[in-house]
């Protein structure tokens, strides 16, 4: 439950779905934060009529801007910065630039909201690039991982500046003393991986103000010895969607598995509850709302196919890292 | 089943378990296939007398050389390849440098045993490094991804070269025409990703002897779309571990959904055996051997982590690749 006044600007018009998901994901956010006030960026004639009713019953804790551009999934980030200043996602990131909101959420292009953020919002003063940051499910409860997909090539000192604010979220937002920081690479030697993650790795042992534990490989993501697992961000995008495929696969042979087995019906009912409770588990968007970390203010990025609980999840993370002040947090442990 | 002698070397030594699980794989893979012959290398005295029974049963089609050495899993490539000449690694692959078998299987070190194949047995003309290739599962079969940690920092033309090879792989392998090729990248759009994939995009799309259809992102790996996947050693490698840690991550939750549900022990059961048929499915073991593509011989290795079916699917698929002459097939491309 949030505690303070909180003002979020949602661009409802990112995602594989848009406002037919954005929308309703609002509307439970804001039934269960009493203290959640929401601005809607977006073609509000593409969902006045059929959500009026739900909305209306908020009064004055929702308010439209009404935006005749958006920002495609498939444009360019350096396009986007410059040709859709009109944007319900540049417009979204402009409330929170003028203090006019306290962080934005968006489903749409990641590189060109946080392109757009860099140019607004900018970055604290010792980050290079803002990462991308999100919570991954492990076998002992879950663990962040960055960079995932903001930095296709990155140098080792972009790697120690995502180890910091990893650290320092995974403190904050999750209560972790010393958080344990591993490099992800592809064997646990020090000869080890490509140059840039052995010269990471040297930076990391020399930085006092982590807990760094070493190399780590893909599989030890999801073991949960790590709080926090860092990487560049081509590697990370790979992995989070592989992750993703596997899921998928699971649910695929899972059906599959059913339909061939000797089960009476009752069972394969009661298999599929099973089942469908497990997939809860595992499921990308239980663990939705990603950071773009290093960012002088909160800004959340879904992923474009949350469903209306996904999206309310990252609604509610952006209200958190907003009472946690987390970009606060990350700037203090920086200088 | 096997048509021609083969005659198979295999390091016993290597991988986590040894002796205990490559020797009974090679008696399972004797047993299966009667054109089979085997030559073990290893520090017999390690197996000699828990397996002589078994082994005595298969006559001549066994045979034995006992090495002095072996090759560490965290042993450096370049070291082993200076210091290991007399370790059962280096001498398996000798054998087949020296014509004395067709092929060589070792659950060790992948480096090391790349290094030592490019030494003893070198590349083929116009490969400049040989890449590792392995089956994965995907909802509609399988497919083969390439590179999977042999080369951490690839080129372009690397990845081209990767490219051809799989395609003969997948034609020659699983009988697939003009198989599909994906370039593994971060979006699908042509602006996404990193400069070498990029241009590894313009050298694919120009080569008319593969049939490229574009980027793909990790989830489609397991889509079945594609029938190869190039990326890599780095990003390959961690999303093979990361796919068998979420693999994991699944066999885990199950038992726990299944040890908290209402279920009655006869159901649980049966849930259970259901639960078990889909990890096999989803295992890596059972898609086990990897392939060292580009040497002028057949070179497979096993996980690490390989139990017998998977170590003896390994040498199934040596014997395979040697039936087929896969080398070969890859050279006519080549020129």
């Amino acid at each position: 439950l949030i505690a303070k006044a909180i003002h979020i600007a949602v661009d409802v018009m990112g995602g594989d779905y848009g406002p037919s998901v954005t929308v309703p994901a609002v509307i439970k956010a804001l039934s269960e934060s009493p203290a959640l006030t929401v601005t809607l960026l977006g073609r509000t004639t593409l969902f006045e009529k059929q959500f009026n009713n739900q909305l209306s019953v908020f009064g004055d804790r929702v308010r439209y801007i009404d935006c005749a551009d958006e920002v495609g999934m498939d444009e360019k980030p350096s396009y986007a910065l410059r040709h859709k200043k009109e944007s319900s996602m540049f417009l979204s990131v402009a409330m929170v630039g003028r203090n006019e909101a306290d962080a934005c959420v968006s489903a749409g292009n990641t590189g060109a909201l946080m392109a757009i953020g860099m140019f607004v919002i900018k970055t604290f003063r010792g980050i290079d690039r803002p990462a991308v940051c999100a919570e991954m499910p492990t076998e002992k409860g879950s663990c962040l991982m960055l960079d995932l997909g903001a930095n296709v090539d990155c140098r080792a000192e972009h790697l120690s500046q995502f180890a910091v604010m990893g650290s320092v979220m995974a403190n904050s937002m999750k209560q972790i003393n010393h958080p344990k920081i591993g490099l992800l690479n592809i064997g646990e030697e020090e000869s080890k991986g490509n140059e840039q993650v052995r010269l990471a790795a040297g930076l990391l042992e020399k930085n006092k103000n982590i807990n760094y534990i070493g190399f780590i490989e893909g599989d030890d993501i999801y073991k949960g010895d790590v709080d926090v697992v860092i990487c560049d961000g081509f590697v990370g995008n790979a992995v989070l969607k592989a992750s993703e495929g596997v899921a998928r696969l699971v649910g695929q042979k899972i059906n599959q598995s059913i339909e061939r087995s000797w089960l009476t019906k009752v069972q394969a009912l009661l298999s599929r509850s099973l089942f469908k409770e497990l997939q809860k588990q595992i499921d990308p968007s239980r663990y939705n709302g990603a950071s773009i970390l290093g960012l002088r203010k909160v800004i959340i990025v879904s992923h474009g196919k949350a469903d209306i609980q996904g999206f309310c999840n990252a609604i509610l993370l952006a209200c958190r890292q907003v009472e946690e002040d987390l970009p606060e947090k990350i700037q203090l442990r920086l200088s």
